[in-house]
């Protein structure tokens, strides 16, 4: 059959009366769309023929070789962030494996998702990985109304359902550095987070603060929200001294905070590991051992991340049906002298 | 008249009985092609009535609204380069401001090569800002295959003619480095080179030695060639210091390689500037000033260079024969406490 001669969304939402955008949601399962539009969306495409995946598939047929990398992110932010080049250098290389040309795309303002969606849907790449960690940003929704297969990398800004996504245990890596803090003897565990606009930064405060319940702790006026930047992380560490001069540990949601974090307890006098014990989130290979000290840190790897997330991509390139799935990588705790 | 009905490239090959590239190269007055082979391909397209031009003129008919960034670069160093990551930045922004989406490539190895033609030939994008430094990159040449307009930043490889260049004055960046330590009495003025395969590097090395024969001084055993990182710069510091422990000043060709030689000088206890000026080059934002002793460095601003790059680009999709040029951006010298 020719691609013309197939049913599209668009005569979907024709026939059922709905808009395209509607039709989209009630063939994807979303739970923003009536019991009544998702019948008449379902009854249509029944009468029709029409297969939601059927468009996917159809790319099988006129592959450009080409995957995007979509960072949705501040461009101030994203190429001072260690972790944001770590995941461009595994995009390059994982895609480069599979023989794939890398295409990397910031999007960061309003006014770029306009111009990104319209390059995504223009048959330009046959799928994208997509960063999209802030839970305000419309772009994840608007790829959803697309026709080309998209993983993202962690959470997908507020979406739970009917999205592939590979992220880190950001809890569990939470939960292992409390852990170790308590083991050692600490009971005034302070904490750095990330911006609580990002899932990852979320789990990590989370699992800080469960931590710290289950074992009889108490988190009161010990945790403070940065920026993931390590002015932030400094500024972070200045302001719990103060509240809590009596805090003999703190967990750093990120390497790049607890530089600025140990920039203060520097300052302040304080000695790491002997009065202050510091475990920070990411164990950035560049960043976690060149600190002073060392900085013991919860271990993740952007390479595994990608990897994983190019599999599940060509898997979804094989065959659109694959389930949409939350895949879900553990972390480790790397040991060093900071505690 | 409707795309299929023109005489594509392939047609005047044909006719004129050579390959593609050959005809092609006659068509752009490349110097590579016999007057024999010339006069055949340019009789065959009046012939034909093919313009060298109406394929790219095509394009203004179906714009993608994209432009690609194209680095090739090992890929390893053009995350960890803040001049590379200050170019995306730059890419970003400027071509945010003129409504454009900015898709990044990185080119990397031979086995990138055929991707990134194939990417860049699809249609995919509406032109494309390379960056290619080194001589030998197959890159360019094969970029003069494509219908797609190209202004590159930075010498094209070793193509002198027929491409639009958007580059920095180099050489005349080191002869102003090189007289403001001869004017502040230096006579013994060593260099650190980058790597003698990429135009800027060579442009460099080639002003720092002609303004010290102007002046009458001897360049000999005063240069040290390094690959632009850190490590590089200390390395090749301990090298000179080593042949010539009487240098009284050194010029270094990026600012990321002074940072090294700058450690090496430091661990011999040699006082700077008293006993050794250091000037470098590139007045990198965040790297030039943070430095101990601040570095005096040849200013270049990435985002100036791509701004041009864009308004060429413009041009061109708006008249395909814009005639080719080579644009030089003046330098100048900022001057800090390491001179």
């Amino acid at each position: 059959m020719r691609e013309q001669d197939r049913p599209t969304l668009e005569d979907v939402a024709a026939f059922a009366g709905v808009s395209r955008s509607t039709a989209s949601r009630a063939l994807n399962d979303d739970a923003y769309v009536s019991a009544a539009a998702r019948e008449k969306v379902q009854a249509a495409a029944r009468d029709l023929g029409y297969s939601p995946n059927q468009a996917a598939r159809s790319l099988v047929t006129r592959r450009t070789g080409a995957i995007a990398v979509v960072l949705s992110e501040p461009e101030a932010r994203l190429l001072d962030d260690p972790y944001r080049t770590a995941v461009m250098r595994a995009g390059y290389r994982e895609l480069a494996d599979v023989d794939r040309q890398m295409v990397l795309i910031f999007s960061d303002t309003r006014e770029d998702l306009g111009r990104t969606v319209r390059f995504l849907e223009g048959g330009h790449v046959d799928g994208a990985l997509v960063f999209a960690p802030h839970r305000a940003d419309p772009l994840p929704k608007a790829l959803r109304l697309l026709r080309i297969p998209v993983v993202f990398g962690g959470q997908a800004a507020g979406i739970k359902r009917g999205v592939h996504v590979v992220d880190f245990d950001n809890e569990g890596g939470a939960r292992l550095a409390v852990e170790h803090l308590i083991a050692a003897g600490r009971t005034r565990i302070a904490t750095i987070a990330g911006p609580q606009d990002q899932s990852a930064a979320i789990d990590r405060l989370s699992g800080w603060r469960k931590t710290l319940l289950d074992a009889g702790l108490d988190p009161a006026e010990l945790s403070e929200e940065a920026d993931f930047t390590l002015s932030g992380g400094a500024h972070a560490m200045t302001a719990l001294l103060a509240r809590r001069p009596d805090l003999d540990a703190v967990f750093v949601a990120s390497d790049m905070m607890a530089v600025g974090a140990l920039r203060t307890l520097h300052a302040a006098g304080r000695r790491i590991p002997a009065e202050v014990a510091v475990v920070s989130f990411d164990d950035n290979a560049t960043l976690a051992p060149a600190m002073e000290p060392p900085l013991t840190s919860v271990h993740q790897d952007p390479r595994e991340q990608v990897h994983a997330m190019v599999e599940t991509l060509l898997r979804l390139l094989d065959d659109p049906d694959v389930k949409p799935a939350q895949r879900i990588l553990p972390v480790s705790l790397t040991l060093r002298s900071s505690s």
